[in-house]
């Protein structure tokens, strides 16, 4: 067995490791003053609160987005899903912060979106999905429109092609917003794959049409939080799916090849989910609003 | 249904969407050059490329850390699973890392630690652990040691309670370190919970002590990232957890109180995985390196 003294030789010079009882070697040796509070003016300059929420049934990512420099703190969710409204409403109440959209990025056929369920409880809040989903919801956006939360906005870019209807959220463009940027892109680009293309609409020439023109032209470094992942992963960059994917990197007769070839099973939750989202925010629910 | 001229109101002082088909009203409508790379100075600023993982059967988080303004991008990684290792290092190869730390927070009963199964495959990795778990490893901590990777590093608390040797381990307190700071809590501190007391050795009054005088002293915005989440939840905040915890913002005897009337069932991998996580990243695994 190893013991502590092995320690006390730098591994490399590129990491070591400080014993606090190791006193003759000062220079891996700093105690830290525990009672003291370290200034985090980082967080006190940004005005972005953000939280990645999971839904673990359907691998469903959730966003909470907030300016909590505006004395309001408005805020806005992507993505609910009704299984987890009650978890993200206690959140936003605990956080105080006002929910004022909700906001979906496509007509999503493995899950129920959160939005009826969210405006029934908080009737104030807004529901926004993109027009081309043809779905029902209070505010329909399209590409190049933003979405404003107190100083802080998203852009609306279209990527149709998992859906004729999917739209990606990136956190705006400006020294004042949020760096790197943030692109909330649905299921059309997933981290190290991307939605699927052989049902409700889907076009694998479209994904990949979008997935080049809308989303790999944003900077390297933006950050990518998909609608779902099934491996574990949070976050990815525009950089490292631009090198890694293993479908977007090919050419795109090489993609529809791959697409066309990935036999999937017909979505079990697809009859149940896509009626209900397809009335998005506005199905009739029969719950006691909470906050008016 | 709703029409998009319903938009043309902003919705309120604090929000407002911003129709781009909109030409009528600029001040509501800003087009976006989405050519344009944005530069992302904050990011060039930063040194810590971080990456929160999970490992859905046991709902486990791995922290995937690194110095990436370092030459050599020397990383580490906290509480790896054995089931997501081969996931895990393909990611650190992606990204041009080189990982020189695996380290547990404590000694897990309820899965299996990666750092057995990544010393094989990756030699050059040591292994850490308190020394108060009494659990091998390469390298043992205590209380105020230092971690260091790259010009970044980790502080170490001791927080028992849940297990006589749990740790948390926080990113140092300076200009040059992440802020706000970040502290991996391992079973101490769970979001809106903590690790159970009533087995391995676990202490209701110690982990009540540990989490008040360890973890509540740091600075309200530090980042909390537990070992597990159940809910979906992803990162709390130190002010949030003493504001909202349901067990921890009690009493101490109201607290031990809950803690004795969990009535939880026996962890199912206890059997399995305490005793391999008892020689925690020196287990003999017949596995072919890839990495010397």
């Amino acid at each position: 067995m190893f013991r502590i003294n092995k320690l006390r030789l730098p591994l490399s010079n590129l990491s070591s490791f400080s014993p606090q009882s190791q006193k003759s070697r000062p220079s891996y040796c700093t105690m830290m003053n525990y009672t003291k509070a370290a200034s985090s003016q980082a967080f006190n300059n940004k005005k972005l609160l953000f939280r990645q929420l999971f839904e673990k049934d359907s691998s469903t990512y959730t966003y909470l987005l907030a300016d909590v420099a505006h004395p309001d703190k408005p805020a806005l969710l992507i993505d609910p899903v009704d299984k987890t409204v009650d978890r993200d409403l206690s959140l936003i109440r605990e956080l105080g912060l006002k929910l004022v959209y909700a906001i979906n990025t496509h007509v999503h056929a493995d899950h129920v979106t959160g939005t009826g369920l969210i405006k029934t409880k908080v009737p104030s809040v807004k529901s926004i999905i993109a027009k081309a989903g043809k779905s029902k919801a209070d505010l329909h956006v399209e590409a190049g429109d933003q979405i404003h939360f107190g100083d802080l906005f998203l852009e609306v870019r279209a990527t149709p092609g998992h859906t004729p209807g999917c739209v990606t959220y990136v956190t705006g463009d400006g020294p004042d917003q949020p760096q790197p940027r943030m692109a909330f892109t649905g299921d059309a680009l997933l981290i190290r794959g991307c939605g699927r293309t052989d049902f409700q609409g889907g076009s694998a020439h479209q994904l990949y049409q979008s997935v080049h023109s809308q989303i790999f032209s944003l900077p390297k470094e933006t950050f990518i939080y998909p609608a779902h992942d099934y491996r574990g992963f949070t976050v990815s960059t525009v950089g490292e799916e631009m090198q890694y994917n293993p479908r977007l990197t090919k050419d795109e007769e090489t993609f529809k090849s791959i697409m066309e070839n990935l036999n999937l099973p017909y979505p079990k939750m697809i009859d149940i989910a896509v009626p209900l989202n397809l009335v998005c925010g506005l199905q009739d629910l029969s719950v006691t609003p909470v906050d008016a």
